[in-house]
C-alpha cells in the first residue's frame, strides 16, 4: 500500500494516532485549527519554536475550552510529540490492520460514532477497528449499552452481569465493554452466547452482539487470558481503539479508553465494582457528558459492590436491578441531547481523574505518562523514555527527579525503573499492607 | 382516681383518643377550634345536626389544609364518633395505664415530641406511654433514628440491622421501631443488648436505648410472640401509642402509626423490605415531612431487598450501607427545619396511602375502617360494627354493601364477616396465587 493510494486525511490521522496521546487537547486543537494533514506535517517537520500564528490560535482555542495550562502550549506539545513523530509509519499500520481484518475510520465517515460528538475537543482523532461485525451499529448510541465492572468479579457479579446482558440482548441492544477480566469478560461472553433477536430477520447482515473498546493497539488481543474470547468478539462483533497498532495499553490509555466507552453508549451500567475501580471512572465520564448511568446494588458486606453503592450515594448513578430498569434509562429524554454540548475541560488531558490510583494522586499528566513508560524489571534510558512516553527530554529529566522523590522511580544501571511505594492498596475496609 | 383530680385538658384528650381515629383531620380541626375540653363535650353530648358555627369553622380550617371532602364535614364526624363516645371512660384508662407503669402526655408537656410538629393538623391529640425509660429523649428528634423493615426478615436483613443499630447506639442514638416481628424485633433487641455509651456518665438516669411505637392500646404487648422482648423494652425503654388502652391494632392504625415513627425521628432507615411493605409507608411519610430517609441495598435476587431498591430508585431514600452513613444523614441541614411546615393534607385522613394493600385500592377511608372492624371467623352485627369501626349506622350499612360487592365482606348468620378475594398477594416477581 503506497501513500498516494491513501486519502491524505486518513493518512494524516492514522499517523497522528501514533504520536498524540488520547485526549491530548493541544493536538486536538491544532488539528481543528490547521486540519489533520497540516497538523501532521507540522508535527513531523517542525524544528525550533512553534509558528507564532498557530501557537496563538491553539492558545485561544484551548482558552475557550477553559484549558490554558503551560503544558498545553503548542510548543510544549511539539516538543512532546517530536520523539515519536520520527517513528511514525501510517502506511505500515494501515497495511497491518488490513491484514488483521480491520482498518481505520475518521470523523465524517458514515459509521463514525455519533456519541463521540459529546466529547468535543476530546473526541478521538480517528478510530481503529477490527472484526466482522457491522460497523453501522457504532452510529447509534441508543442501541449501545456499556456493561463494566471489576476484574476480580464475584459469582454474584458474574450472575447479575449475565442476567443484564441476556435481557438487553433480548431487546436488541449491543453490549459494549472493555475486554478485561471479570465483569467485562462476562459481559462479552454472555452477549456472544445469546442469539440476537433480529438475527432471523437480517440473517445476512446481523448487527454485532458486542463491542470491545481496547486501551492498546488492536494488533494484540489483550489481556492474553482473554485471547480466545476476544477472537470470538472479532468474529461476531467489533474491537475498536483510538491508539495506533503497537501502542501498549498504558494506565493513561486505560483511563482515556473509559471516556470512549462512556461516549459511545446511551447508558453505562456498573454491575459490580470495588470502592476504587476503573469502572467508576467510566461511570463518571458518562455522567459528566450527560449519559445515563446505572449501578447494580449488592450485599453491603461485599467489598465488590462498594463502588456501585458509592456511585448511587454520590448521585452519579441510578440504582438498577434488572435489564428492564436499564431500558428505562434509555427511554429518558436525555437521549435526545446527544449532539449537544462539549466535554468539560476539567475532564480532559489537562486534568486527568486519578480516582483509581491511590499512589499517584497529585502527579501532573506528563509525570503519569512517564510513570507508564517506566519498566518494572528492565531499566529504560532517557532517550528511550522520550519515545515511549511521548515527552520532550526536559519533561523526562524533570519528571524522573519528581518520580524518584515520590518513591515511584529509581535509577538502575544506565536507566530508570519503576518503584512501588508501601501500602499502595487502600481498598476501603481492607487492611493496609504492612 | 376521680375526674376532679385530673387536669380537664388531659381528661378530655384521653377521652378523645378513645373516640377519634388517628389522623382524623375533622377531629383535629374541632379540637383546634373549640379546644379539647369543648370538643370532647360536644362529641359526647351532641344530638342532631352539628352547631352551625363550629361546622363552618371546621370546614374553613380543613379547606385551608386542602382537605374538604364530604366525609370530613363536622356532622359526618359527629355521626362517626357518636357510637364510641358513650363507651368512653378516661378515668379508667388513666388508672389502668398508671398501674401498667405508664400514663399520657399532651401537647405542651415538657417531653411532648418536638418532631410531631411537622405533622401539623395530623399530629396526635395525645400520647400514651409505658416503660421506665426517660421520656426526655422524645423531645429530641436528632437523637432518634427509626430502623424499620419487613416482618419476614432474612439472615442478611437481620445482620445488617444489628450492625446499623450497634453503630448508632455507639454514637448515643436511641433506636425507634414498631415492635413487630423480623427487622423491628431485631432492631429493638440489638439496641437493648448494647450498653449506651453515656451510661457511665449518667448512670442514675440513662436515656432509653429503644422506643417501640405501637399501633394498638398499650395495655397489650402485641404481637404475642414479641411479648418478652417488649417487656424488656418496657424495663429499659419506652412503649408509646396515640390510641387509648384497649384499642386493637387495626390496619388503619398500623398505617397511621407509621407516620408517628417518621415524625418522631430525624431519620428513618429501611434495612430490608419487600416490594410491598409497611416499612415503605413509614419511609414515604418521613420523606414527605422532610425527614431524612435511608435504605439498605441487598442482593438484587433477594425479594426482601426489592422495597429498599425501590425507595432509592424513586428518590425517596438515600442508599446507606453502614451506621456512619446514617449519621451523615443526620448532619444535613434539613435537621434545622423541624418545627417548620405542616403535614401535607394529601397524607392525612382524607387520603390514606394504600401502597401496602393490593386488594383495597380505591376504597374510601370509612370503608377501610369498616373492613378493619370485620371479624374473620366471628360475625359482627351492624350495631357492634358502629362501635368497633367508629362509624355512623348509615356509613356502616352503605359500607357493608360496597365491601360485599367487592368480595371483601359477607353476611353470615345475624352479622357480617371478612372475606378475602383471590390473588391478594401481588409480590413483585412472585407468581400470583391461582
Amino acid at each position: 500500500m503506497e501513500t498516494n493510494n491513501i486519502d491524505p486525511e486518513v493518512h494524516a490521522r492514522a499517523g497522528l494516532t501514533h504520536i498524540v496521546e488520547p485526549n491530548d487537547l493541544t493536538g486536538a486543537a491544532l488539528v481543528q485549527i490547521a486540519g489533520a494533514v497540516e497538523a501532521y506535517r507540522l508535527i513531523r517537520e517542525h524544528v525550533g519554536t512553534a509558528p507564532a500564528s498557530e501557537q496563538q490560535q491553539v492558545a485561544e482555542l484551548l482558552d475557550a475550552h477553559g484549558a490554558s495550562r503551560a503544558a498545553l502550549r503548542l510548543d510544549a506539545g511539539l516538543e512532546r510529540w517530536r520523539a515519536r513523530a520520527v517513528h511514525t509509519d501510517p502506511e505500515a499500520d494501515l497495511k497491518l490492520m488490513g491484514h488483521l481484518g480491520g482498518g481505520i475510520m475518521v470523523p465524517g465517515d458514515a459509521n463514525w460514532p455519533r456519541g463521540f460528538d459529546a466529547l468535543g475537543l476530546g473526541a478521538p482523532l480517528a478510530l481503529w477497528f477490527r472484526g466482522e461485525g457491522n460497523q453501522r451499529i457504532l452510529r447509534d448510541p441508543g442501541r449501545l449499552v456499556a456493561i463494566v465492572g471489576s476484574r476480580d468479579a464475584t459469582e454474584y457479579g458474574r450472575t447479575i452481569t449475565a442476567e443484564l446482558v441476556s435481557g438487553l440482548r433480548a431487546r436488541g441492544i449491543c453490549i459494549v465493554s472493555g475486554g478485561a477480566y471479570g465483569i467485562d469478560a462476562q459481559a462479552h461472553q454472555t452477549a456472544l452466547a445469546e442469539e440476537a433477536p433480529n438475527a432471523a430477520m437480517s440473517r445476512e447482515d446481523p448487527l454485532p452482539a458486542t463491542i470491545a473498546v481496547m486501551a492498546g493497539g488492536l494488533n494484540r488481543l489483550y489481556p492474553v487470558g482473554n485471547e480466545q474470547l476476544l477472537k470470538r468478539v472479532h468474529r461476531q462483533g467489533l474491537l475498536i481503539a483510538e491508539v495506533a497498532p503497537g501502542a501498549t495499553p498504558s494506565r493513561w490509555r486505560f483511563l482515556q479508553r473509559n471516556r470512549l466507552i462512556a461516549a459511545l453508549c446511551a447508558a453505562t451500567v456498573v454491575s459490580e465494582a470495588r470502592w476504587r475501580s476503573g469502572a467508576l471512572s467510566t461511570a463518571r465520564h458518562a455522567a459528566e457528558i450527560g449519559r445515563e448511568v446505572g449501578a447494580v446494588p449488592g450485599p453491603v458486606f461485599s467489598a465488590n459492590s462498594a463502588g456501585c453503592h458509592r456511585l448511587v450515594r454520590e448521585g452519579a448513578a441510578t440504582l438498577v436491578t434488572d435489564a428492564a430498569e436499564v431500558i428505562e434509562l434509555l427511554d429518558l429524554p436525555a437521549l435526545d441531547t446527544f449532539r449537544a454540548g462539549e466535554a468539560p475541560a476539567s475532564d480532559s488531558f489537562s486534568n486527568v481523574r486519578t480516582e483509581s490510583r491511590s499512589d499517584h494522586d497529585g502527579l501532573a499528566v506528563q509525570d503519569l505518562l512517564l510513570l507508564d513508560a517506566l519498566g518494572v524489571r528492565s531499566p529504560r534510558g532517557v532517550d528511550q523514555l522520550t519515545v515511549v512516553a511521548g515527552l520532550g527530554i526536559g519533561s523526562v529529566l524533570g519528571g524522573l527527579s519528581r518520580l524518584a522523590a515520590a518513591g515511584l522511580a529509581e535509577q538502575s544501571g544506565n536507566g530508570w525503573i519503576r518503584r512501588f511505594p508501601r501500602g499502595r492498596e487502600h481498598q476501603r475496609g481492607a487492611p493496609t499492607a504492612p
